[in-house]
């Protein structure tokens, strides 16, 4: 089921601003058992996103409503979100009175092979690198197509992820995940200021690695210093956490940091 | 009217990565008396737009004959076409066997100001800057949200347009216009080679420039730069030539440049 501004439709108009310029804003979140998993921490990033832009939020209760119609055909399954900044006459300028589009729709829980988690995966290095948008920096919006150029550098199966470095060479994070290093007992996440998305799921492993003992860190981080890590994990809302093994002819040995993520995590599901 | 897929219908669907990504490219041409105005040179950008996100660009002959469907209860207005890479499941790899969508719509011929081309206009120095990413730049793709930001920046009807800068404080263009100055008897455009949209009109100006008597030269351009030129000029498919006589506090004499380059442009439109 697909929900236009509450409207059983999977059509929007052609002069939808999400359209014509990539205007709007989204969030990717799995759904169990009738449960939008960290809804709310989904529905504040997405207001914060929203205000970014200057588009105003949708009303939580008005989402949560429908989030709750379109769900209820499908209670396990990945829920987006797409909010838009309405229509608009031809022009980038904002037309007076335009109102947001709300979009919701819901897909299959992707089923990606046990060994990403168990094992960990094999990620390549993406030679499309992240422009630098402190405007845009840390926003889940529209204007994905770095994302996309990423993501068709390889087309082998067994690779899940590509690696994003910036114009600068810095290490930001993959085509659909953010990163994180162990480096003794300290958990570093690439700095997000300047280009990257900052996902709901760094943002709660950031705020409970104390649990696991360790010490978040945000700061730049460069190729070498990734290689030096002791464990490199990437995160997101739907997959979890999973540990790189193999990065463009660099091995890790098999470490339990994305193991314990994933329960810490999905322990602490609200 | 509008046409997606050769079928009259004001909707798309909302998987389609135009929306999703902004995976996609776009055209806007004035049409005069029935007749879409440089329409090969338009038809060859989008080709070329389309080829460098890797998008199969629609047969000249089926946009063709769908544009004249478009156009005919519209004769004279502004045509835009969007082609996007098509429908996709979630996730930014492609989806074998997408089929491109075509989008045509048309919309007034827009009514400026008579001054603004008899004596020039006012432009906003925008602190919205460009990101450099040579893998996009020229291109004019709907990933727009800088141009969106930058257009948020002023709401005086007074101005007419927006100066982008990139991150490195080089002069590129305006929101919706490609820029050009004059110095003595060289005609400069700021190279785009790392950011910005390489617009026809643009194209036609600096292949025209000898008419003139002006040597056209393609490099970058510093805003001291700009402040000292001869005279300032903006320009797209739609308005023609604007010269720019104020940009935050400097005022340049009124030019003879955007009026001849109109005058040129127009005699050689085909």
């Amino acid at each position: 089921m697909v929900l236009v501004n509450g409207s059983p439709t999977e059509s929007i108009r052609v002069f939808d601003r999400g359209l014509t310029y990539g205007d709007g804003v989204f969030r990717t979140l799995p759904v169990r058992a009738g449960r939008p998993l960290c809804w709310q921490l989904h529905y504040d990033k997405l207001g914060a996103d929203c205000a970014a832009l200057g588009i105003e939020s949708p009303p939580e209760q008005c989402l949560t409503e429908e989030v709750g119609r379109v769900i209820e055909a499908s209670p396990d399954c990945v829920l987006k979100i797409i909010v838009t900044r309405g229509e608009g006459v031809r022009g980038y300028a904002v037309s007076p009175g335009a109102e947001p589009t709300r979009i919701l729709t819901t897909g299959p829980l992707p089923q990606h092979p046990a060994s990403w988690f168990d094992d960990g995966i094999k990620m390549h290095l993406c030679s499309t690198r992240l422009a630098i948008q402190p405007r845009l920096a840390g926003i889940k919006h529209l204007n994905r197509l770095e994302n996309v150029l990423a993501r068709r550098e390889w087309t082998d199966p067994a690779i899940a992820e590509g690696l994003l470095l910036d114009m600068d060479g810095n290490v930001i994070e993959g085509t659909m995940s953010n990163l994180l290093i162990l480096q003794g007992t300290t958990l570093l996440t690439p700095d997000l200021g300047r280009c990257g998305v900052a996902g709901v799921q760094r943002a709660r492993i950031m705020a409970l690695a104390g649990e696991l003992g360790l010490t978040a860190k945000v700061e730049n981080l460069s190729l070498a210093e990734l290689h030096e890590a002791d464990e490199v994990v990437l995160c997101n809302s739907v997959i979890g956490a999973w540990q790189v093994r193999e990065l463009a002819g660099k091995m890790w040995r098999s470490g339990s940091l994305a193991t314990r993520l994933r329960k810490l995590l999905d322990d602490r599901t609200h």
